[in-house]
């Protein structure tokens, strides 16, 4: 088993990517979850650059990183500057950290085109900081542009490389810095370049970007040739299409692939959690169908996949979702059938119940029929459970809403909403009025106000997404509209459905839905303050 | 120039997607869109298993699919019963499609345990399904799980898609239905499958999925292996992570790699534009960091590498994003992309008047900051052209709009929608109410109600579909709301947008944009009724 080191660069290259931004406490925890996780290098930020990064070198040395080295990121010298006098190399010894990454340049023409330097200085450049570096510090040296230079004058990209190495450098890593590589490309050219180093005390590592939606696979290419190290980021987070997503290179690589061992051989039963975690972190939104750890990533919908997977898992999954910390999902849809609903009920253990499987049954089919689709509504789904079973207590009654809204300068945007709310809790009964930006917020916010007298734990509840769609889409806006709304609290997500004509009675039921399922997963009703 | 199928099932396997649902209309409208921008063979449906796939066989006989083969999928015969008389074997010749794609198991184990039939009986199954369907049409063979199939037992693998060969299917496809495979595995077993095939009139094609992140990779290494055509889905959508992305497959293969050629050597530069409509469609939200036609593809965030790209392109960018319809953006503000803009005003005949063209611009970057996107709303963008260069007259001026909508018994859903409409033509005022199944449908019969006196032209004209997606989607229901809205009359099909907080006012832009466009593409307007 080949040890492959996993160099995390999430901290630093993930935050180029639009959208990425991450404060200096966020950082820190990404940073103790990655050492959690048993990441090898992590790589913190880049001292010369920000206030921020400077701080998390300072601070992230009083936190437990266990086996985990904290890199430091920056450029070589400058030219005509000595390394110890170079601004950005004092910047990295300072930082104090045990490894330091120093990225060069490996094509002819950015060393003399962009940069502007000759072809010898750059080399100076590289081996004078390299040195210097190596004396404070274990150094990794990225090769910036190493495949591109390659293909425009390989024995000056070679010589880089070389130079690296025998200045000091712990790493050499190629960087596909613009992601256009092919895999065929990534295996010739780590091939030439690991023979070119061999003899000198140096390991090799790869660096990929998805431009061409191959990081992963360019990433197990350049292992295959020799890389003992791969350089990425938590769900592939970065400039552009990001960077080579170390979820999947590493579930590839201890899982699918054989002969090579990452992380010390320890399980990645978090690897799902670790990726959710970043990206609430920095507050991204998930992927679904995200490999390994999306949360489609082993969900089934048609009926056959399902009455097949109920067989033999391994008949539509590639592996088991628990070795990478992931569950089964099966999917109620309008393809469904008898097996999906078999499937589904499990966890509400009714298997034995053959009259209650088979009024559920009958009742998902019935609204499947009116519009209703409960993949993306797994808690209206188990409340229509909880209704057939006869174990719904709805926690309040609608007497009548009605919302008005319009405009009476459309020019200017004048739009308004209101709500007119009358509901019932046991015996008493509320009637409140609230006005919103758009009709739904405004009888969400009616229904929280005439609710939160009763159930105050409501106010940690929101809701975070609102989809529609027509659905038998042929008549247009008399046809049915499907509401689907996705709510949260501090610690779960639930979706909701509701289906009508009329766009404001279908999201009026997903939203009594969303409501109703908080309450009835709350363990302790207020019953004081009612 | 070895010329590559591209083998389109967006609209059958790309439904399996978790959330993915499309109506008769959309599946004909994608299919169109597929046909123009030149894709082989679009697989539109399974015409067993449900009354809209059945529908869409009988329309798109009527449609102009140009040089695209349209596919109808179903499965072998079943057991024990003759080809002819089996009712999937007849559904799929009623389809009268010019190609019939049909499924059969490769794998000794799901043939004998799942199916629960000899591996004889499988044989034959394929054997006679495929002989009855050649004699209709042109046949593709799908062999599913045929590489879970070749590792289990590769005798009996190979000898399913010899017998498919042998009883006249025109293709045999390898399926890797589990997405599981290695580039390695598939390069591996390909490379044996045609060797085991040669000699026989048969050409070999693949159809991955993204389980390992490696779909992509895998069908290009299916392709280097000798698979003349490739199926996968545009985005990639489909079940569990999705199909290999077709976007990212034709620009590798067209664009990356030499000596393929797809789509008869056409450009790609309406890639981003195909993307863009399919997410649409589907009402799925983007992918920004999508290779080759996210809106991140090719946007440059650190300010050294704008410098860069400001020198010279290439240095950070793996190809001319112009080449796939994309474009470069520098993140130094957040203005969305300027996508197709300088395309779609092309067809205005507008290049000469830079003046107009800088207002036009201008005018799309400040709505698409509001939320508006104009790829799938060609006739609201038709309009903001005439009202930028000041050719636009309104046919109306809204005064004031006011809907009101509840419900007083949600059990029974006694919901209930009104419209009022004060509305300006020339020195008449109109003020009129209507009901209507939900509330922009009432406004909708409002606003006939209020202009069919002036122009009778709009009885011809109906709403045909209505789509709604939180944009900027972090705050919930408070979010702004996007409205497209489709709308034909006896000869076309427009679409229109509204952007709003409240959903009701996004909806009227929307619709008076609909019946804007009508009246202004209509050549005589109705004088003598006025």
């Amino acid at each position: 088993m080949r040890p492959i080191q996993i160099y995390d660069t999430t901290l630093r290259d993930g935050t180029q990517g639009e959208g990425v931004s991450l404060s200096l406490q966020d950082k820190l925890n990404i940073a103790a979850r990655l050492a959690e996780f048993g990441i090898d290098m992590i790589e913190g930020g880049y001292p010369l650059s920000n206030e921020k990064d400077l701080q998390f070198f300072q601070k992230v040395r009083d936190m437990d990183m266990r086996q985990s080295k904290i890199a430091a990121f920056g450029m070589t010298r400058r030219r005509g500057i000595k390394a110890a006098d170079d601004p950005g190399m004092k910047a990295l010894v300072a930082a104090k950290s045990p490894v330091i990454t120093v990225v060069g340049k490996s094509w002819d023409f950015h060393a003399t085109d962009i940069l502007g330097v000759s072809l010898q200085e750059n080399l100076d450049m590289i081996g004078e900081s390299v040195a210097f570096l190596a004396s404070h510090a274990e150094v990794v040296y990225d090769a910036e542009h190493f495949f591109d230079g390659y293909r425009a004058n390989f024995e000056y990209a070679l010589q880089t490389v070389a130079t690296a190495a025998k200045a000091g450098a712990s790493w050499v890593v190629f960087c596909d810095t613009n992601g256009g590589t092919l895999p065929e490309q990534v295996t010739q050219i780590v091939t030439a370049a690991k023979i070119a180093l061999a003899g000198l005390p140096v390991q090799i590592g790869i660096h990929c970007h998805n431009d061409g939606d191959l990081a992963t696979a360019n990433s197990l290419a350049a292992v295959e040739a020799g890389c003992n190290q791969v350089q990425g980021t938590i769900n592939g987070i970065g400039e552009r299409c990001g960077n080579a997503d170390l979820v999947c290179v590493m579930a590839n690589l201890a899982i699918k692939k054989t002969g090579f061992q990452v992380l010390g051989g320890r399980p990645l039963e978090h690897l799902t959690e670790l990726s959710r975690y970043v990206y609430e972190t920095a507050n991204l939104a998930l992927r679904s169908g995200q490999p390994f750890v999306g949360q489609s990533a082993f969900a089934h919908k048609g009926g056959m996949h399902v009455h097949a997977v109920n067989k033999a898992a391994h008949t539509y999954e590639h592996l088991d979702p628990a070795l990478v910390g992931n569950e089964r999902r099966i999917l109620v849809s309008e393809l469904s059938g008898r097996s999906n609903i078999a499937a589904l009920t499990m966890k509400h253990q009714l298997q034995d119940d053959r009259a209650l499987l088979d009024k559920i049954l009958a009742e998902v089919v019935r609204r499947e029929n009116q519009g209703y689709q409960y993949e993306a509504a797994e808690a209206s789904f188990d409340l229509l459970v909880k209704r057939c079973s006869d174990t719904f207590e709805p926690h309040f009654e609608t007497i009548k809403y009605q919302i008005v809204s319009g405009d009476t300068n459309v020019a200017a945007s004048e739009a308004y909403a209101e709500a007119l709310l009358k509901i019932q809790v046991d015996d008493e009964i509320r009637f409140e009025a609230a006005e919103g930006q758009g009709p739904v917020n405004a009888l969400d916010a009616a229904l929280r106000k005439a609710l939160s007298s009763f159930y105050p734990i409501l106010d940690s509840m929101q809701l975070v997404d609102y989809k529609v769609r027509v659905v038998n889409g042929q008549a247009g806006t008399a046809a049915r509209i499907r509401v689907n709304i996705e709510s949260s609290d501090d610690h779960h997500t639930w979706r909701t459905i509701g289906v009508s004509e009329n766009i404001i009675e279908a999201s009026w039921l997903a939203l009594i839905d969303a409501v109703e399922y908080k309450l009835h997963n709350t363990p302790v009703k207020n019953e004081v303050l009612k």
